[in-house]
């Protein structure tokens, strides 16, 4: 069973064909620049990359490329487009309405649509992803995999806001949590790693990379995470401010006359590492300061670190326990210095990372724990497509 | 040497005068409705209270009041206004500029009037009091003691949010965190109840009440407190949210038409405890419908609980320890339940309670940890005024 992956954005669009056999990737690529002049589709099959530039006037004609990408006599994986058994999308916001992927149907995608007032920037190029490979591939099943559905386990006390009741009840104004996808497979992946059941383990799950958040996940389950209403709340990120006394919103449109839009932009696109050192949003820029002694670098190196520590310490709280703590994304896969900086001065919590182990590993599952560590420290890569690939397998296997 | 305290909010004014010989309080009241129909001072000396109806159309005239009583044959507690040494006057917000108390002069006043942007419902009347005060008694020195001060111990990386630098540098958006009088008082009082040198305790102080915050006290000095730019943020409050997603405010603004003065009031007037309850803003009534079995009631109690919980996690994790837990405040002081579930399930971080030491300490110093509790767990009243007094006395001391 081949299963291919899709997750659309504006203008963008990733694809990954998986064999489910044995969750091999046969292909994978990235389309830009979808009804901008210079779309381009850059399609990789083992190692090698196929650069193919063609005007995309839209989603439909982008898949129609990818697709005759997979089949090409060349550089294709499949020799007909029937060859893929299921389509797995990845769609950022499911409401409450999704707490597990879903096969979609009518309604399905009206719900979606219907979610798109909460994630306005990624829920509809979701959408449009979804119709174009429908229109495509009429026949083919295509599942749904939402971001938010993993932390649909939170406790209410976790979710809901101290805010006018009315305001969770009429508008869905409440904590989902995004990067779900990301959250679910790390801390399986972490379990099985260690040889335990993931139902006896309190974990806490690190996602860093340009955007980031914290799970905690108790014996499976997301019992809280960092990010909120929104992907704005929580841990500092590349140009994203995370959490701020929500009162400095309304100080910026009241006294520095600002738009709501302003705001929004500053505190989405102008925040966060770039914001604060006005160096750039790359953590490698930042580390790169701090090694030459940039005061404005250490300073967000330090933020930075000391938000994510708190983190771990209010879930520690949270779960009255930890067990295994877990970096991923890119910078929690890669970068040993800010696994340092984490790590560092947090034996109270039972936390202690082997300098040595740390500093070799790099993007592979990896237990970077000292000895003498009581809480399991762990490198797991993340792997958002496969988990997207299982949930539709998964899905559309009960199907058959 | 006799010091009277004062505590002007915007038509309110509190007072104590207090001996500093022996710290006690000699009468102390409140002046209500100032400047507007049905002004009332109630003054207490010895448990008596005397009700004083009069118009008062400024603070002038309700200082002068306040003094009237002082001095008054029947109840008054000194013979002359001159007993008075000098005025100690809480002012909310000192900005960066006052990391301690200060006596008053032109040069401060400026200063004062300049932070009035960072806090323009509080500080404005804490200046009409201090100027109604100087006019009064224009040859008793006055000092002012900033909610603000204590904090500015925090290190950069807990005081500086994620935004463009420019916000903090150009106009003052950072973590200022208020209840500094309160979290000072109560954090050098634990040591002393403990009889330990405040300079080896990391203690975690739970001021709790209709506003609250949580700070962490390492060495004697704060490093990190959950209210931020505004008293808004950090805990669940009686009517105000505290932390939410930034993005929730501009989403009332652009979604629910709602303005940037609406968005206030809801986030301070109507949110927290009375606005996720429905029920109200005061916490005996959210415990009556717990008892009630009211499932709103439950849910703001646990929404209230889990904060705090996360709240000490965090600070446990940014001191890399914890020594000592310490309730204060209305609640703090006198809920054994409130008190109760925050404790329970926090052994992970050593906190154990003892549940009939707790059920005991109604509004006095005690230890109410368990035997086996590595975290010593204290309940210490708080006195913003004693505080303010002996900051005025010392400074007012080292004058002469």
């Amino acid at each position: 069973m081949k299963v291919l992956v899709v997750n659309c954005g504006s203008s963008s669009l990733k694809y990954q064909l998986i064999n489910m056999e044995d969750e091999a990737v046969l292909a994978k690529g990235l389309v830009e620049r979808i009804g901008i002049e210079g779309s381009v589709l850059t399609h990789k099959v083992n190692g090698e990359k196929y650069v193919i530039e063609e005007p995309m006037k839209d989603h439909t004609i982008a898949i129609k490329l990818v697709l005759n990408a997979l089949v090409d006599k060349k550089h294709g994986v499949i020799k007909d487009m029937n060859e893929i058994s299921a389509v797995g999308h990845r769609v950022v916001h499911g409401g409450e309405k999704y707490a597990k992927s879903v096969l979609i149907d009518d309604e399905v995608m009206k719900s979606i649509e219907e979610c798109s007032k909460l994630a306005p920037l990624h829920n509809p190029p979701n959408i449009i992803g979804i119709n174009a490979c429908k229109e495509l591939m009429p026949n083919t099943p295509m599942v749904a995999v939402f971001d938010t559905a993993f932390h649909q386990t939170m406790p209410d006390y976790a979710y809901l806001y101290a805010l006018p009741y009315d305001l969770y009840k009429k508008h869905g104004i409440r904590r989902y949590g995004f990067h779900g996808t990301s959250h679910k497979f790390v801390s399986k992946a972490a379990a099985d790693f260690l040889g335990k059941d993931i139902k006896d383990l309190k974990t806490v799950v690190c996602h860093l990379g340009g955007g980031a958040s914290v799970t905690a996940v108790n014996g499976g389950k997301s019992v809280d995470t960092s990010m909120g209403f929104t992907p704005l709340a929580g841990l500092v990120m590349g140009t994203r401010s995370g959490d701020i006394d929500p009162a400095i919103v309304s100080f910026m449109i009241k006294e520095l006359n600002m738009t709501p839009e302003e705001v929004d932009t500053t505190l989405n696109k102008k925040s966060g590492i770039l914001g604060l050192s006005e160096i750039g949003s790359d953590m490698r820029d930042i580390k790169k300061g701090v090694r030459e002694d940039n005061p404005r670098a250490k300073l967000v190196f330090n933020v930075f670190h000391y938000r994510i520590k708190k983190f771990i310490g209010a879930y520690a709280a949270a779960m009255n326990g930890l067990d295994c703590l877990v970096f991923t994304g890119g910078i929690g896969e890669n970068s040993p210095e800010n696994r340092h900086e984490i790590c560092k001065d947090m034996d109270f919590l039972g936390i202690k990372a082997d300098e040595e182990k740390n500093k070799e590993a790099i993007g592979i599952d990896t237990d970077i724990s000292a000895k003498d560590s009581k809480v399991k420290v762990l490198v797991i890569p993340t792997n958002e497509e496969l988990m997207i690939a299982r949930d539709t397998k998964e899905i559309v296997g009960v199907l058959k």
